[in-house]
């Protein structure tokens, strides 16, 4: 691959061999920047200013091409359905924690962001993951009730009983999951995308009903419909997700700051945890030299409290 | 204050002092659930999603009211135009490389959030208090020069010659000022701001451009103008900055996975840098009991390297 | 500055002038590395294995001699001390939280050592800015009472009336300040270093217990004390702290890594948050074009919620 | 399981269900606090301060039981060898990049930790997986090197060629591998450590060395052997480097905060990086509306730039 080296930046090294090896290194296809210009993905970012919406430039940054104004629009349902579940998910208390402990916002929403991994914050990557397999099954168009009971079947022989996307702790129906269904029901009928990946959370849904009481799709489980509808990848589907909570957890470290408190712990002070390890016991002699075996340091003072 | 505790936790434990006290800990004013229902500012979810605009939520989240439809538009141009300046920005090279290093594109998506700090991420933040307080002169309406030139020489005195949101090392006109500028503008003729961030900054550029060379808004003065004329805090802007620029975080983390490299350093394996310590010496007798002194172990197998 | 390239690196362009410019950019004085020769600040790595302790190495890191023995083993004693408080101090349930979220060891110890900033991480660094000025004040050696008397009221009046490093919410008498200080007292006996930080410290002390209830030197206190007269500076400071505590935060992450929980929040999940925002209210025309304004969706659904 | 709570919180609530579930939820066996007492995994602080080493410390945190002086010393030398391999390492330059951002040095560190992940410090673990993997094998005491050679051919049929802990882009022989690999012996010679792992390691080394060129142990190899003999679980082998590499971290971060840059990105700023995407293009007239589609805005401007 030829590294072609941006024109314009005036104080560069004529092109010798460092140069374009460090070119090279740091390549990209995202945005190209020479003096009084910045242009993203090719197109002139004044261009896109007041043109496009945030979540058409959140898809050009990521895909490399702008969606149509509708797909952005549908993109966009899924960004503002995400943002907050109230302070007690992990990401959020660990920002508002955060922001106690003499950190600068940054650093609280890195907190927050950082700890959106595999389990907290990849169920819809997951549920992806499911959904583009049973669409993708060259028996779904004629079949999609039985491929979709057999790819759950084997997903749940892998992973254990818990379906990514589908069923919710706290609410039986998910709000935002009915009111997405119906918009990307809207847009299915316009053409904008085929409705595959809804016809096969909706097998998914099927199978799981027949075996008792509904679990449907939560907000992960719709948002895992809406980008595989819209054509984004399983691995980028966590991205996205990121993009979306990252709003609630600025807006919880930010509340929290106003409050002005200082190293905020889990729990108020008056509680405590429970120590379930050894009880008192004295350092062996190996380390001691023998003069204080047997003989724990707090013993007197603490008479009672063993 | 008396915390009023959400109604509708099927297995909560009767009303304790714990439950209260839990409550009260973590208490806020953003999100509303109860089984089935999510309010966010006491709006339901199902009214926001499809209705508002991804800036508007943002908005909506950090200040507890909705904008009007033309203030989230305004929003939305800094939002957008902040995404990106290219990957050898820390915050961006640093997500790239913690790409390659075997972690999640969370965690390198918060690698690269941690460090929009003070300096890297926190010029909008310190333009904004400089032209609020412009803005907030009793003298403004009447002199704006003349506050002007007073506060930047009060900022300059208390910080150094560097003033935060004008002027780039790069940029001589950054297009992306110039294209929010003219939409500011328009936003202004319309009554939905009330231009006098606006006029502060034109202010102080005129400052500027009067001892010399032409110094511009940059993205950063632009960003605060429109934030500030919006009624954010300046302390926010930091966090608005970050969501934006969070967007390029993913987009450069995302791009280098795709790569597939294993443990992407700054520079190509073939540079390497420069040691500026002492040269070889002999670990001290009180730590070898004389054993080894005078006397380091590679010097016969690297006779000629000091 | 001349930098000068460490020989040795056999694929090296030859010396043009970008290799020369990336080695000056990363230009350091601690680790000289060529094939087969690792040497840390001028000693061969396999002199100080097996010779000097991890401590000894931690001082040679960061300050770039070697300490002697004895001071080494009083640097120890606050390593050893400040491992832990148990797991409710935020960065010890961060860990623990992050643990659970599907993100690596490396990642749930980040989230924890992010947090250790100024307020939670920093009063060690405050209290060694306190008292090292009270040392270098002229009049210490001559009037240490007054001096001491004197920074204290200085620092209340700048600072508030919290001195770091002095008092505990939990502990009268801290048990690792006790233990600390009479390792100290040896120390100084034996004329490893001076006792001036100690004697301003228990000068401090003198002026608190004139004020009421005796207010000892806490853990954060005594670390600051050892680590003035080991002659650290103050910012170094927080960095021993951070690797002593980092210590806690890999026990607390592993064993909650063992327990085996998924995304653990701050409390058991049938608790709840306390919310006091707006209640239910409707979507202004502006965005919804009139068609639900005034008839939020989720009214009929839950008539008794409000 | 029952919780014991412990004894001697004064403001604590009555033993009331709240609080005896917070108990439980935040329960460990590391640490138990009361008033005036600190005890890890049941030895009085005071009692380990002064007493045991800053590695027994590290051992009994992580593990729950003190290890013998000499465990201790082996322990040690791993966490000594581990501290740094220079700069440019991703986890070094990024906190040293960090460190010119406006952070903290906490969340410089932290910055750096968080990137050691099954890539960049994970090279241990997998080596202890696979070491262990053969000291287990049922034919390990008859036939070390047929074991050997089947347990690194199913690896590499199930990971590729790249074995951990075995061989070194830079070192032909480590010479930290080599000092450890000594006192290693040393330690079997006094029957502190079996030697099973460092015989495995012995017999993966002939396999290799049987297909030409040796690939000796690296520091990682030698280092996954020294836990492995002392009984460390593998997952926990990445906390231990961690720890190690912190003292690096630091050390690199506070050098950089000395030096007094301001946003240091990867490279020198008279670098630049390739753009590889899409040459200049215009917004499709679905955004614009048609007003400026066909004419990008900075075509004129810039003429001869594409």
């Amino acid at each position: 691959m030829t590294a072609k080296v941006s024109a314009g930046q005036p104080e560069a090294p004529r092109d010798d061999r460092g140069a374009a090896a460090i070119a090279e290194w740091w390549r990209s296809s995202i945005t190209d920047i020479a003096p009084d210009q910045i242009r993203i993905r090719g197109y002139p970012i004044q261009d896109l200013v007041g043109t496009i919406t945030f979540p058409a430039m959140v898809w050009l940054m990521t895909r490399g091409e702008l969606p149509s104004p509708q797909q952005a629009r549908l993109l966009e349902t899924v960004l503002v359905a995400g943002v907050d579940h109230g302070p007690l998910a992990p990401s959020l208390s660990i920002a508002r924690m955060a922001a106690t402990c003499g950190v600068g916002l940054n650093n609280a929403m890195a907190s927050g962001v950082n700890v959106l991994g595999d389990v907290h914050g990849g169920a819809g990557e997951q549920c992806m993951e499911l959904l583009g397999d049973i669409v993708r099954d060259p028996d779904f168009a004629s079949d999609a009730s039985r491929v979709a009971a057999a790819h759950v079947e084997a997903f749940r022989a892998a992973n254990g009983r818990y379906l990514p996307g589908f069923g919710h702790r706290y609410h039986r129906t998910d709000p935002r999951s009915v009111r997405i269904g119906a918009l990307l029901e809207e847009a299915i009928g316009q053409g904008i995308v085929t409705g595959d990946a809804l016809k096969a959370a909706r097998a998914v849904e099927a199978v799981l009903a027949g075996k008792g009481r509904a679990v449907p799709l939560n907000i992960d489980g719709i948002t895992a419909v809406v980008l595989l509808e819209l054509g984004f990848p399983a691995a980028l589907g966590r991205g996205l997700f990121i993009l979306s909570r990252s709003v609630g957890i600025c807006a919880h470290a930010w509340e929290q700051m106003q409050e002005g408190g200082r190293i905020k712990g889990p729990v108020p002070k008056e509680f405590t945890y429970a120590y379930q390890g050894p009880a008192l016991r004295s350092v062996p002699q190996a380390w001691t030299g023998g003069s204080t075996a047997g003989k724990p340091n707090d013993a007197d003072q603490l008479p009672d409290q063993d």
